[in-house]
C-alpha cells in the first residue's frame, strides 16, 4: 500500500526542547523518520515522503509540499486507491504494527491509529470523501469525519502506534521499546530514571 | 481463564489527588475495577479479586490479602494452569483486549502487557518458575525474570491494555476512548480541553 509520510523538515519537535537542543531535535526527527519508513518497507509497503522542505532519504521517495500538513495530505486524497498516512514520529513502529493498521482497514473505509493525547498517528482511508484534519484533537474530528461521509470506521489498538514522541515522557517508551535507530541514538543520551511510579529519564553525562 | 486482580482498597490512585479528592479516588478506583472484572466476564474468563481489603464487587470472588501485591500474586503462582493477571485500574479494557494477552500466551510461557511509564499492567504466565515483582520499572524486570527462567515471552501491543490510569493526562485517554463506567463517572466530572499539543482535562462546574 502506498503510504504518506508527512514530515516538518524545519525546528521539528519543538516540545523536547527541555532536554534537546535544536540540532538534537533535528538528528531525532530524522532517526524516527527513517524507522518509521523502514516499518512500512519491511512491511512490504510504499512509503512517501511528503515533506515541508527537501530532507534526504534511502529507499523512499520525497515531495516536497509547503502547504500545512492537513492540505498536503488531503491534496493526495480522493483516489480509487486505499491511502495510508502514518506520522513521522513512531520511534516503536514495527512492520507487525503497521500491518494492523493496515489490516484494520480490510474491513472498514477508514481505520485509524488514535495517538496518545487525542491526536492521530496512523489512517488508512479508502473513501473518496473523507478529508483529514490533524490540527488539535484530531482523533475525535475524524471519528466525526468518517460518520459525516458515511465512511465506516476501524480503531486499531497499538500502544506502538500511539506513541508518537512529542514529549520527554515519551523518550521512556523509546528507551523501554524501541528497536530501531532512534532508540539508539536516545540511548546514547538518556537513561531511565527509575523511582516511585513511572520511570523518567535523565541525560547521560 | 482464571485472571488475578489485584486492587488496593485503601486511599487508591493518590497520584491523582491534584484532581480528585479521596472519596472520588475511592469511587473511580471502583469504577475501574467494575470495568476491568466485566471486559474479563465478558471475554469468558474468571477474574478474581485480590484486595488489600473488604469491597463489593458483583459477579466475581473477592480474597482479603494483606501482602503487598507481589507476594499476594506469587503466593498464587506455581500450579500447572496457566494465570492471568491484570491490573485493577486499565479503564480502557475491552474483553477483545483481555483476549489480546490472553491470546499471546497460547505459544509463550509468559505474555505481558507493558503499562506507560514502565510499569505491567498484565500478565499470563504458564511457567512454574516465574514469578512478579511490580515495584519501579517492573516490565524491564519482568523481561529479565522471564529470561532467567528460561520462559518464552510474548510482549503484547495494545493501546488500551497500556492505559493504566494513574495520573491526570491518563483521565483523557479514559475521555476519549472509554467505553465503561470510570468513563461515564469521569465524564460527569472532566471535558476535555483541546489546545495545541496534547489535550488536557479541565474539571465541570
Amino acid at each position: 500500500m502506498r503510504i504518506l509520510v508527512p514530515f516538518e523538515a524545519a525546528d521539528p519537535k519543538t516540545r523536547l526542547d527541555v532536554v534537546l537542543d535544536a540540532d538534537e531535535r533535528d538528528g531525532v526527527a530524522r532517526a524516527m523518520l527513517r524507522d518509521v519508513l523502514r516499518a512500512c518497507l519491511n512491511a512490504g509497503h510504499d512509503p512517501e515522503v511528503v515533506a515541508t522542505a527537501p530532507v534526504e532519504v534511502d529507499d523512499a521517495p520525497v515531495t516536497v509540499d509547503d502547504r500545512p500538513l492537513s492540505a498536503a495530505v488531503n491534496a493526495r486524497l480522493g483516489g480509487t486507491a486505499p491511502l495510508g498516512v502514518v506520522v513521522a514520529d513512531l520511534a516503536l513502529a514495527t512492520p507487525e504494527a503497521v500491518d494492523c493498521l493496515v489490516d484494520a482497514a480490510a474491513d472498514a473505509d477508514v481505520a485509524i491509529a488514535p495517538g496518545r493525547g487525542g491526536g492521530t498517528n496512523g489512517l488508512v482511508i479508502d473513501h473518496r470523501d473523507f478529508r483529514v484534519d490533524f490540527h488539535g484533537a484530531s482523533y475525535r474530528d475524524h471519528v466525526a469525519a468518517a460518520r459525516d461521509v458515511d465512511a465506516d470506521l476501524a480503531v486499531v489498538d497499538s500502544m506502538r502506534l500511539s506513541t508518537d514522541v512529542d514529549e520527554p515522557a515519551d523518550i521512556v517508551e523509546v528507551l523501554l521499546h524501541g528497536e530501531g535507530e532512534a532508540a539508539a541514538w536516545l540511548g546514547e543520551r538518556f537513561e531511565l530514571d527509575a523511582g516511585e511510579g513511572r520511570v523518567g529519564v535523565d541525560r547521560v553525562g
